[in-house]
């Protein structure tokens, strides 16, 4: 596969080109970026998308959402994939986004790691098998300089249960109580916070008899690759359409 | 929902019994059983399925595999479906189930937990998204009584893995080394024994920037009377066919 | 080691009668209980400890606090060690206790898991070398039943570590905000309430970059039964003194 | 606490610059290092002992044993602490170490993570507390390009384990059977090997009532720093002596 890496000088795309670099079956043709000189790259770097003269599969785009006309038209032009990795677009971007998949295939996700995703498709299925007998809780883990809690992806998770499961489900935050059972259509959501711990969230299902539990630990910050990779590798057998993280995993 | 529970004066009998008589949508209109004196009951037992004059919706049966070919005509007779939860049949058995269930529907399955026939879904749907770029392995612990490592489940974990897998995969049980690496292609598989664990089965993928685990933990020893209720009302729906716990967790 | 069940027919007596007499090394001599003829033991049973004829090397008390006179009178005359496993003494009771201790050896202990024993002189260890480098958070589980959220013994464990602590602690009990980040001086207090789970606590340390867990898990509700036995053979190498379970595990 | 920071310019000497630099209670005052201008720091750097002006409370040496003479002489004129987090030492150079620490205290560890040392005392307190009435077994995670199963960690886990245990306890690396139980006497170690895990131990200890695990993560590689300023602070109230870090968790 022959990807074109647009912001390839950033501290991700240095992370893409030393996997793709260490990868058997795919390979950095080029790169664009606004700084050519910040990194010594093994690839041609060029300051814009209509210097590229290199055939490419896909282009992986992690620079900035403020880049994205120049992105499609090429896309338009030359009918490669594109895997948008960046965020914050504006709702006009996302419709121009979607108008543009028309013509040739683009994947854009909020969130592009494999295994978060992974995760969301598989509590959605055991929240359906598994509610009202089992109880569900989430719990996560997140290091003391976060500000929100419960974290978003947390929210996320209990999201798309509460979604899936016809029943009226409350969010408890923390539990303090003398008297008080937990109730059926409950999901408590416990925002556990120290040290330095990356992110780590569990969805906990559980009847009488057994425990079912699903688990997702960051080890780096760098979870994303996996899943712009994966979303190149998938979206290369399309030739046009609007895709997101969730459609690679299904 | 009106259940006849065949064996009901068993230990699982018994278990059921009060199961059912705790739920509000479920009711236990008479049992079979060969003792019907043993324990006493708040509905009729007979020593025979000639006896039975009650309408019932489903059978569920947790006795012995020499009783099939009664519960079989049972079933062709009244069409009323069938939760087969016992293990043990011959291939001729098993046969005749599948040729009775043409007339009316019947469920059997080896696991008829839950948590664990999800738990198979599951790590399925994960080793399909996330080999080869993750690692899987399988944790186990056992109580210390425990004859086999791995456990069966175990086995049948990893087994349901890579049959989705299109490669070598190879078991790993244990590893004591000063040189060597793992390699892609194999599952470890660890079984810990310690004390009276009931049983605890966990899938781990890791990538190098995230790990996913699937977890699976036995409570009680009762995990199978969740599955046999959620099989038997499965099996109301429909009006005839061979089924087994993985289309109750479709 | 010969011992003396006192409540040798309630559900805990007979526990520990099957313990004992699956092991080697120790031996019910005798039992004391008021409905002698409850259960069938292979010892001989009385109504009172009056009757006890035979050579004891320890008692074992599970029977009811308002039985302490007639346990501390028998201590007194043949200072036998007595391990007193109920709980609900008035002060005048547990001063009666100490006062006979200066005759004869007595253990008493409101918890007598020697698992969570260990864990509170764990935790505490923990707590003085990490504090306040680590940030420190208690995690419990319990089943969906349970009235008061977080449970006696998550309080227990907290208030072990802050009672070494020379700060000022203060516990929080869940975490829902967009803006505020954890205070050192916090220790998060973490409630998860789901199907049967018979009851599970962590305290976990975190600093930038480690995490130390300490983790206690109850398989059965029989957890009190080591205590009682591993008490007497701590308590039959003493002549006389006041004594816990804290003791026994130093 | 004022630190002379030797081998500062290395990559763990500029972490613990900025560690120290962060706190309120700490002052790099000065650094050695053979290449000065490798980074650029806000304390004066030189390139020997002999040159160092500054007033110091301790000395923290991330160099290497060949620079230990140096260190020794250093010490002796001047009584500053000296905090040896190198490795690789000979057994004369580890003499001398010994011999110079009757003027001035030594403290040296050929494990710096503060974690890590204080899970080898909890493991060795819950062993002598627990054993033989509880099963070991000792669970470790590490990335699959790690070379030695199990872990050096692991085993020094288990050794420190055995040593506590007065019988003869034998380690399994693995088990496949489908006959044999766990004997008494085996801890079992297990070597998961995925992904990127950095590190994780677990001290597992269960009966057949309840589970103790104590376990370890590694979040990143820099644990040993926390140790380096522990073990200074230990050591400035220290006039002579030789210590290692099981002592600083005392």
């Amino acid at each position: 596969m022959k990807i074109l890496l647009f912001g390839c000088n950033g501290r991700v795309g240095q992370v893409l080109t030393r996997i793709i670099d260490e990868s058997n079956d795919m390979e950095t043709v080029c790169g664009v970026d606004r700084n050519p000189e910040k990194a010594s790259n093994n690839y041609p770097v060029y300051t814009s998308l209509k210097d590229v003269k290199e055939n490419v599969d896909v282009v992986i785009d992690f620079s900035n959402h403020s880049c994205l006309s120049g992105l499609l038209e090429f896309g338009k032009s030359t009918k490669t994939p594109l895997v948008i990795c960046t965020t914050g677009f504006t709702d006009e971007e996302k419709e121009a986004m979607k108008e543009a998949s028309c013509d040739f295939p683009i994947l854009h996700s909020g969130n592009m790691s494999v295994g978060i995703n992974l995760l969301l498709s598989l509590v959605k299925k055991a929240a359906n098998v598994l509610y009202p007998n089992f109880d569900i809780e989430v719990i996560e883990k997140h290091h003391n300089q976060k500000l929100d809690s419960p974290s978003g992806t947390a929210l996320m998770i209990a999201d798309a249960m509460k979604e899936e499961l016809d029943d009226d489900i409350k969010y408890v935050h923390g539990r303090e109580t003398k008297t008080e059972k937990r109730t059926q259509t409950e999901i408590g959501i416990h925002a556990v916070r120290a040290g330095g711990i990356y992110g780590e969230h569990t969805a906990l299902f559980a009847s009488n008899n057994e425990i079912v539990e699903v688990k997702h630990t960051a080890l780096t910050r760098d979870v994303f690759a996996d899943g712009a990779i994966k979303a190149a590798k998938f979206l290369v057998t399309k030739t046009n359409g609007y895709y997101s993280m969730s459609d690679v995993i299904k």
